[in-house]
Order: C-alpha cells, then sequence, then structure tokens
C-alpha cells in the first residue's frame, strides 16, 4: 500500500513516499507557520507529484492523502481545531476538498504526535508493545498513548495528547496554550531561547553568541563545559524526566519512546532519563524500557500510512 | 442489593452498609495503619456485623464484600499490590478467604480512588458524564478518569490513578512513593505538617501552636490573615489547580469531581481551582465542569457497591 504523507510541523513540513510501511521518498522545507497554510498548498502539491514521479509511482498507485499537524485535530472530521498560534488559517483549511481536486484521492488528518506514535507502533521501535507512550521533544512537546493494544484518543482526540502541557513548576513561565509552566513552556525548542536568555550566566556563556539556539547547540556548548549550557541542559532534561515520570504514572506503559528533533542529541536526553525514571517511577511490574525512537525523520509520515490500515483499533 | 463495604484509608478505616447506591449505616475508626491489617480484621468484622444487626439485614441479603485499599491493587486477583508504607502486611493479606471466613461472601478489592470515583459516578456528582476525572484531596491524592463511557483501568488498574504523583516540582519534596515531587509531596495532608515546619514564617504564626497541623486548620487560619497560612494554603491550592489543569490536558474530562477529606474546605478550594481551570486549561470542546463530591464521606463505599454492579465497563 502506497500513500502520500505531509506532516506540518512547527519548524518544518515534511512530505514523503509511504509504501508498506517505509519510506520510500522524502523532501522536506522550511515550515514558515506563520504563513497561511492555503498559501503553502501549492508547494506542498507540487513536491508531493514530484517525489511520486521520482518514484515511479502515480496517484492511482496510492490509498491517500495522510496529514499529520501540529495542534488540536478533529480525526473524524479530517480538520484541524486549534493550531496554537501555528498556520493560523489550518482550521479553515478543507483537506478533503484540497487532496480531491490535487491527487483524486480521500485524505485522513490527524495530530503529529498521535501520528508519531503511530508510525513507531506499527513500523519502529513500538512494534508489539501494548502499553505504549511516546514523547516527541521538538519545537513543541507531544505525547500520544497506546493503552491496552489499542491507540489512545478519548473525547476529541485529546487523551494522551497533551504531555507536553503537563503543569511541572505552577509559578513557571507562559505556555503558547493558555497555561502556565508546562512542560513545553519550560523546555522545548520554542521555549530555550527565552530560558537561555534569562539565566544568570548568559553573559559569560558561549550561548551569547548564538541568535537563535537549539538543543543541538546547547549540549554541545554544555560538552565543552560551558556553564550555563550545563545547567540549562540539566534543567531541560530534568523536566522531560518528570513528563516521562508524570506519564508512566497515568498511563502505566511498558515502553517510553523519545522522539522529536531534540533526541538527535539523544546521548545527552536518554541516560538521564532512564535513570530518572529507575529512581523515581511508581510501579508494580517489571520495569519501564525507555528508549529512542527508530525513525526521528519520519514517524509522523509513517503513522499518516498506518492510519490507512484497518487494524488499528482506537479507545 | 446490599453490600458490605470497607474503606482502607490512610487516616480512617470506614465501613458501611450500602443499599441500593444509598449508604444506609456507616461506621469509621482510626487507621492506625502502622499496624498490621491482620491484627485490625476482627474488629473490622465485628463493626460490620453490628452494623449490619442494626439495620435488621444479615449476611444472606448481601451480595458480596467491597474492599477499597489505598495503595496500587489487583483488582483481578483482589489483592493489595503495593501501600505506599501504609498498613504494610496488605500484600500478604487474603482477602477472598477472609470474606469467606468471615461472612461466607465473596470479596471485590479496589484502590479507593478509582473507587471514590466510581461512587460518584453512579450515585453521586459524576451521574451521566462520559468523560470525567475525579481527584481525592486527602492523607494522599488520588485520582480516577472515566473515559468515553468507561472506567479506565489500564495495565495492573493504574492507568489514571497516581494523578497525586504527577510531578508538580521537578526539584521538589521526596514522596512516600519513589518520586520527587510529586503533587502528593508538594500538598497533601501528610505532607503539609513538613512544609509548615519549614515555612519561613512559620515561627510568626499560629501554626506553631499544632502539633498535627491539617488542612481545616490551615484554612480557618488563612481565613484570619495568618500570613504563613495564607501563603501555604495559595501555594497547596495552586499545586491542586495545576494538576487538575494536567489531568484535563490528559484525559479531556468534561467534568472534575474533587472530593476527599481536604474538600470540607471546599470553600478555600473550589473557586480559586475553577478560577485556573478557566485561564490555564487548554480544550477544544465547550468547558469542564470542576464540583465537589456529592458524598465526601463515602464515595469510595458507594463506588465499592457500584463494582457488583454487572453493567460497570473497564478499559
Amino acid at each position: 500500500m502506497t500513500v502520500l504523507a505531509i506532516d506540518l510541523g512547527g519548524t518544518r513540513i515534511k512530505m514523503g513516499v509511504i509504501e508498506n510501511g517505509a519510506v520510500i521518498r522524502q523532501r522536506q522545507s522550511d515550515a514558515r507557520s506563520g504563513e497561511r497554510l492555503a498559501d503553502r498548498a501549492p508547494e506542498i502539491e507540487a513536491s508531493l507529484k514530484d517525489l511520486l514521479n521520482s518514484a515511479n509511482r502515480s496517484v492511482s498507485n496510492c490509498a491517500g492523502v495522510g496529514v499529520s499537524s501540529t495542534g488540536l485535530v478533529d480525526r473524524e472530521r479530517n480538520r484541524v481545531l486549534s493550531t496554537n498560534k501555528k498556520y493560523e488559517d489550518a482550521p479553515d483549511f478543507d483537506f478533503n476538498q484540497w487532496a480531491d481536486r490535487a491527487f483524486g484521492l480521500g485524505c485522513k488528518v490527524e495530530n503529529d504526535a498521535h501520528a508519531a506514535l503511530l508510525g513507531e507502533w506499527r513500523y519502529g521501535a513500538g512494534r508489539g508493545a501494548n502499553n505504549l507512550v511516546m514523547l516527541t521533544l521538538g519545537t513543541g512537546i507531544g505525547s500520544s498513548v497506546v493503552l491496552n493494544g489499542k491507540a489512545l484518543r478519548g473525547k476529541n482526540g485529546q487523551a494522551g495528547l497533551l504531555g507536553g502541557h503537563i503543569v511541572v513548576d505552577p509559578w513557571g513561565d507562559r505556555c503558547t496554550c493558555p497555561g502556565v509552566g508546562c512542560a513545553e513552556a519550560q523546555a522545548s525548542t520554542w521555549a530555550l531561547p527565552g530560558r537561555i536568555a534569562r539565566h544568570p550566566k548568559f553573559h559569560l556563556s558561549r550561548l551569547k553568541e548564538y541568535s537563535n539556539p537549539d538543543f543541538k547547540t546547547l549540549f554541545q556548548l554544555a560538552n565543552e563545559g560551558d556553564e550555563a549550557a550545563v545547567e540549562i541542559a540539566d534543567y531541560c532534561v530534568r523536566v522531560w524526566g518528570a513528563v516521562a515520570v508524570s506519564m508512566i504514572h497515568l498511563f502505566a506503559p511498558e515502553k517510553i519512546i523519545l522522539g522529536g528533533g531534540v533526541m538527535k542529541g539523544a546521548a545527552a536526553v536518554l541516560p538521564p532519563i532512564q535513570k530518572m525514571v529507575k529512581e523515581h517511577a511508581w510501579i508494580s511490574w517489571e520495569g519501564v524500557d525507555i528508549t529512542i525512537a527508530d525513525h526521528l525523520e519520519s514517524a509522523s509520515l509513517l503513522g499518516m500510512a498506518a492510519l490507512f490500515e484497518s487494524d488499528v483499533e482506537f479507545i
């Protein structure tokens, strides 16, 4: 089965041709998520047609178009409900109509964190797990849950989704959601430059040489012993560990998969989170395996293909 | 239908005779949870027989014995798995055998927070809700969830249960669970004396007149303008509000029921939590109703009776 997949992320738009659980072509472009999605649609359409051609496939080979999006998504109606300041026109964008007009295909829309978990669960690090949590650490922080072998959705598809908006500091920073002190507001790529700029050792740190520092830069400087970088990295890792512990306490997973762009620096993230979970999680079973995603660059795209399979069950 | 119900709480043991969703007799005694459950069992048996007699019922009227317990519970095997420093012998206690020997009845064992939600969902403030969260604020903090009209349990009955162990301060106080900075470690009845004793204004506060201050005392002194009491009450309410917001983000409830002993001071707790949820929760539906439990003294007992009804579904 072949699926055209699109991931509307906060930093990049990814597009791919997925066949039988593998990416056979993939391309990406800058998100420019401050622009209107309607204005980006022609470029997305052209890119996907290019990718199809280069793979010697045509739309007649395809089961449909899968769109994974940042924000809250109504999976039953294939609409984006709320994007939290990205692609502001997405709630008005008719994905069904667009997919039909551009490709003559049906469409499925899902939240990107839910899609990433589906990709890893069906084709990656989560294969075979009956109780699974995925945390996607990137521009924002997303989460998704498998409970007793079923993909958790609940009301409005929101159950298990907003692990990045667990409040880790009730007196913390204002989030882009209405909340205060959400994990995402304290320790995500969008929140990082603010945290760095306010750090008391900022002016002694090489971090001040970067206009928009990301976690790759942070982990590198921390590795070199830059004090502010070490302290901020420790802070963020501890926040993510706290989210992992909270998710274990609420969803009792056998495994947690860590994905998203931040995990390209897995060496700085994975061991301390594994240690924290081992020390802090209250569990009544053998343990929780904390592991890195198999598909850091394509989990959401793969997940949108998984949605076209008939045997994924939801609760 | 008549059920003998027992609630093994951290502060008190409650016993009751429940008939058709109402408490017809109830009694309680000090938990003395540092003692062995095996040593308390004869007193519990005698009390329940007394209550039955006084209600002119006999064991032949009863569908069974329901035991709600603090800690993690294996509902399928009717065993307590881990009690978090209370009733240390509970994991070795054979409830089935005890109920059979004492009353000639079958037995069901469930976690107390799950039981409290069942009681409110079937016979109280949660009637008719399809997506519901209950937070039980007491000696510890418990939670339980209804998702799409089914009582959430997941692996080992733990899903939705440990909302009190959401980490609200990754650098916070050590919990009685292996965690650090759990909501329960920051703001529960057992944690309150420690928080008070460490408050910088403790020695200026009337709180120092109390050997084991509880939230009733705290709210009363806060009402009278005692500065330390005001600050500690604000702190705890904000922690509970943060837990409510996090639970909304993860379970998308239409309603949150607040129960447990702390809610006897609802005037100090309910309005600020309602305000915080209104301002901080990221939701894609009409709103979340934050309400007080109907059965502050008996929700868990009622819930154990609900478990003997055939139409409660679990996921």
